[in-house]
């Protein structure tokens, strides 16, 4: 079970499967309910899906571009305790590989799509992997999710 | 604009566009503002991104299986006001086309995805169609759905 309270970061590239936006607004929700201030830094699509499906603000909180994101922890002006990096291509795998190399946070990589397995095997940093093939279907990912995080009903 | 009150019901197939989820939880939050009862019918899969995005059900109400609710309007059990029809295939157009003749509610066709202007050549029923080549970006869709329904900032 994961502590409570911190500063924690969701890294959300390009929007080109599904359960992304679901996921990442459930994580959303999870992570303030166990009382973590959360940032979600994406890229602009992803981002606007996120807030075109919380019109009211209720998940999401703080949110900024990625390429802003991975320069400011660059150059030690942000930092997170723990980070859940998604991905389902190669970028997603180099963002987290950056992320992982700037900072001390904790991270979760959260690897789904078609390609799921392929891309868990080139995650070679020191990380904690939940990996689904999930696509259209959030349920495979959000199980193995929940199971990590101690958030199983 | 469109007046307040009544019964919306929301037609939601294959989700393999992610602009889908957003626009589907804008609609529910919008319109239960404007004093909507909302029904969303949906794929299995599709009410399950729904239900993922708002773990804490402040947009979402009622769900139905969309096969379901296509068979129990045809029994003439469900009735509504006003249906948005969510078409990025021809799947949707059908399903659109269906509760079209069936039903006497006042038709939205939201078509979206890389094929949106052939799809919406298609469509030939009685609607006010909604369209934008909308695949990861929801705001193209979003602004035309906002001027259509009066909602524009």
């Amino acid at each position: 079970m994961l502590k409570s309270g911190g500063r924690a970061l969701l890294l959300i590239g390009c929007p080109e499967v599904p359960v992304q936006t679901s996921l990442a607004l459930y994580l959303c929700s999870r992570l303030r309910m166990n009382g973590w201030e959360v940032v979600v830094a994406g890229t602009g699509a992803a981002l606007k899906l996120l807030e075109v499906a919380d019109p009211e603000g209720h998940y999401l909180s703080e949110t900024m571009d990625l390429d802003d994101c991975i320069a400011k922890a660059v150059e030690g002006e942000i930092a997170f305790d723990i980070c859940f990096a998604f991905m389902h291509s190669d970028a997603g795998v180099t963002y987290g590989a950056t992320i992982s190399s700037i900072s001390s946070a904790r991270i979760y990589a959260l690897i789904y799509g078609r390609e799921a397995e392929k891309l868990a095997e080139m995650v070679e940093y020191d990380c904690e992997k939940i990996v689904a093939k999930a696509v259209h279907n959030p349920a495979p990912l959000k199980i193995r999710l929940d199971k990590v995080m101690g958030w199983a009903a």
